[in-house]
């Protein structure tokens, strides 16, 4: 037998940065590079923290992505939900790769896509899970895992320096609803042949064990239905949940209910999923909500929104008997199906107790377990990961510090070298040669806030003002004043907001009133007619009075007119 | 044997009303009247709703109390936790009945009374499980429960029509630290004399079983604090839970360890629990935090405030970098032994993510169980409590209307019949008299919002306002005009604050000022001079611009000065 010539060790350098998805749960954005090619894997939105008042949504500042978009091969997809493709709606205006995900991905991303407009008519391009492209140098296999979402695929991504796996999120569900279950021998064959770096999510890295099959939940549906064969059921779901849906419409077929969708992204998702196939159902089991007064209350079953207390979705608009076709009463289950996410649960709370108060019974998961399984992999799942890919280096990702700590943990325990795991930053470069693998610099990141039509106009300053706002109101001390006669022509005027009830604070304004005029007429007096300085004299005094009487910090504004 | 001869039934009412603790967590107050005499139990305040913006605390509206003061026999307290005491640092500044409660919550008590000056000095009068005193027309009797707070007690309360038990907030504690177990046989005997009405705590009834023993934990600690010799041990509990302290001070003890005392209501408290004999400590365990450099990390413990996450706080500063005698390292092992009140998720989350950045071995109860109990009766023990009090009435309290609902079924599961349970509303009145009983009018109440030092002077109007401003911001209109010359005599000014920020919106606001100048000139020029037209015309016309070109809608203040 011939020896085996050692093929040359490629010259290139790997770079691995994420934009998103770091320390937060939220916006993931990874950016693989080598050479003169970049791919781009998912493109996700984050919420705003409770301190960004008026902030809609958070996406990664793409300023890299920027610069080097003739390098950009394509922006290649996960899955369907939010923090995975939520910018990409943002981003596709400031540059115009070709996107690739399965159909349900690329279905939901279109109905987004839809709101916006776009110079460059965005590449959406399908793919399948098992299917391979090349992306430059890099080739791309999409492969099936089970997530809360249908269509999801984690990614195989050859380079020229060995395989990159990027989990994308996962969950091993061994009984899918109409899907397979997650490609573990595929993982396996890649984990045979090496694995350079694994790049693995870590949302439940705290939770030890497995997590329940999806099929759980529908045993517990089912009994649902058996249990309340004389009421009609409303279940509140996340829409993107493809297969709960499916379940609530089995249960309904088995039972002889009609069901109906409500709320707009549950309308949209199931359209979506139907048209494409990933949802199966009877002629006829679906009927228009205005057809709702055809049916007694126990052949229905209404699959809604608002399963995180949003305000305006569905299931909130019925427990507040604000909606125009249903009313709710004792003579109805609800089934919230979905836990509340971190923040979301006073607002769920809300539901919960204004259903009861209707009378209905209110099926949650404090006090029937079941009706929830999370789509993330726990502790035995994520090593399941690790010893299918044995990878040589591990870098943990989507999760807050904690969660990429733990992980860390885990691959440890698996046996994975300290030395070999990074825990990266956003912005942060890994870097990995022929020779091994190291932190290589940075490059532009941050996140973009965003605010009705505005992207990015909202920044450090204007929350704080907010904050302070919010806190305490405001004070507008306005006058016209002539310095050059040194004369107080009109006011001094006091208008608050937010501050105190004004009736109740007469006394206080007058006061203040005299406070600012005497400031004006003393700098006036000393020959002062700088106007930053007066105004700058008149916040303190105005402040300074304020707090003493009040123990309050109330933003105090003043405007000088001259006349 | 004579017949025994029945006694005359009593003419009288007996009304029950509660100011809070209905439809909330917090803020209990229960009022209890039978013809010229009343007893108030408990006077707690409440946390403010995630929309009460700038808001502190929120106390009962005590304007019943106010116009019925000459009848108020005394004020019964149940424990010193804020949402039952709380509230009288500010009731006593207007009602000044004497106080009743145990030794502990008294002295808890002090201390708050210390921050206020009062025109009466309050009357505190010591009392202790097992007492019974008379006010007015009532017999109460003290007796021992167990809860997350030493020296708690429900209430007997014999009236003329009958006994009413008040549960206050109890757990049954088979194996209590430093205290007795609750005295189950004295609410059995009340049962066995027949129990006219029972208020029952709500808090936990989502939960079945039962709530484990304090010794649970201990079990907990002793198990860390053997496996972290080698490291400096921080725990951070609620500081009102003296029993968790005293556990903790077992343990430095029999690890050879001293105890620092970190966080001002921790110190405030241990002082008075260790004064009033309610925790034990062998001499020189505690430390002075000035001595901790005498001291090798691994001989310590430091029991903190911050469990909740609060910025200020011991851990919160710890972890932050922010203390100035406590640097945390990846030689510091920190416990967190409390759960997370809901709203505070994310404030504990933020410090559980510092903690793991400095390598922190940070023990929580996402990974660890068995950190922290829960303070309050599951579902088991709450059925304890109707077993043995058998009530004729009942009336779920301490609770959102889901608990009291629940709370309901769970009574109704133990035989006792709807018609006879009582949910109520704050205010509301339930009339019992020797017919039975019926709901009797309401009586006045509501809430007061604390601000600094403001009480009650934060309304609708005021939060309106602040919810407004945290949004999108405000924007200040202001021009000096001389509507009998009809002129513009300076300006208009705008000025933003929390809307964008200034130098990208310098176009906009040229805008603004010009639609602005057209406003008053139009109406000037119509003769139109009425400022409050003028200003609604301005508000309008300058609303309708900013929302088509950034879809936010500031607050718009004019402002107009004459001339």
């Amino acid at each position: 037998m011939p020896k085996k010539k050692k093929a040359a060790k490629p010259q290139g350098k790997l770079r691995i940065s994420m934009l998103g998805g770091l320390y937060e749960i939220g916006k993931n954005l990874a950016v693989i590079e080598y050479g003169d090619d970049i791919i781009v894997v998912d493109c996700g939105l984050g919420f705003p923290d409770d301190d960004m008042l008026g902030i809609d949504m958070v996406i990664p500042d793409i300023t890299y992505l920027i610069q080097n978009e003739e390098k950009i091969r394509g922006i290649v997809l996960t899955h369907g939900h939010e923090d995975h493709i939520g910018a990409l709606p943002y981003v596709l205006q400031q540059i115009s790769p070709p996107v690739y995900g399965t159909p349900l991905t690329l279905g939901i991303l279109e109905v987004k896509l839809e709101e916006h407009t776009y110079e460059t008519k965005p590449s959406l391009n399908v793919v399948h899970a098992g299917d391979t492209i090349q992306l430059g140098c890099f080739e791309i296999e999409f492969i099936n895992v089970n997530h809360s979402i249908a269509d999801a695929v984690c990614l195989a991504i050859k380079t020229p320096l060995g395989t990159v796996i990027h989990s994308g999120d996962f969950k091993i569900d061994l009984t899918p609803i109409e899907s397979k279950m997650i490609d573990l021998t595929r993982l396996g064959e890649y984990g045979d042949e090496g694995v350079l770096l694994l790049m693995c999510e870590s949302t439940n890295v705290e939770r030890p064990g497995y997590t329940p099959s999806e099929r759980t939940v529908g045993a517990s549906l089912d009994q649902i239905f058996a249990k309340n064969t004389d009421k009609r059921i409303s279940i509140a779901t996340f829409s993107s949940n493809v297969h709960r849906v499916q379940q609530i419409i089995y249960a309904a077929e088995k039972y002889g209910r009609k069901v109906i969708i409500n709320g707009r992204s549950m309308v949209n998702i199931v359209n979506v999923a139907l048209e494409l196939g990933y949802m199966r159902t009877a002629e006829n089991t679906i009927i228009d909500i205005n057809d709702i007064k055809k049916y007694n209350p126990e052949q229905l079953v209404i699959v809604c929104t608002g399963s995180q207390g949003e305000p305006m979705s569905s299931l909130y608009r019925m427990a507040f008997s604000d909606h125009s076709k249903i009313e709710l009463s004792d003579n109805d289950v609800v089934v919230i199906s979905a836990n509340a996410i971190p923040g979301n649960e006073k607002l769920v709370n809300n539901i919960i107790n204004e259903l009861f108060r209707k009378g209905v019974n209110v099926i949650y998961d404090a006090v029937v377990s079941d009706v929830h399984v999370s789509g993330h992999a726990c502790q035995e799942e994520l090593k399941t990961m690790h010893a299918l890919t044995r990878p040589k280096y591990f870098m943990p990702i989507h999760g807050e510090y904690k969660h990429l700590a733990t992980h860390k943990k885990l691959a440890m325990d698996m046996g994975e070298s300290p030395d070999r795991i990074f825990i990266s930053e956003i912005g942060k470069v890994l870097e990995i040669d022929a020779d091994g693998a190291r932190w290589g610099g940075t490059v532009p990141s941050g996140r973009i806030l965003i605010d009705g039509y505005g992207v990015g106009d909202v920044g450090s300053i204007v929350l704080r003002d907010r904050r302070h706002l919010s806190k305490d109101g405001i004070i507008v001390v306005t006058a016209a004043v002539s310095p050059s006669e040194g004369l107080l022509m009109s006011g001094p005027e006091i208008v608050s907001r937010g501050f105190i009830y004004v009736r109740e604070g007469e006394e206080m304004m007058d006061e203040l009133r005299e406070i600012t005029a005497k400031v004006i007429e003393d700098c006036f007096d000393r020959y002062e007619d700088d106007f930053t300085f007066i105004k700058g004299k008149i916040k303190d005094e105005v402040s300074k009075y304020i707090y003493q009487k009040t123990k309050r910090k109330p933003m105090v504004l003043p405007v000088l007119l001259e006349i």
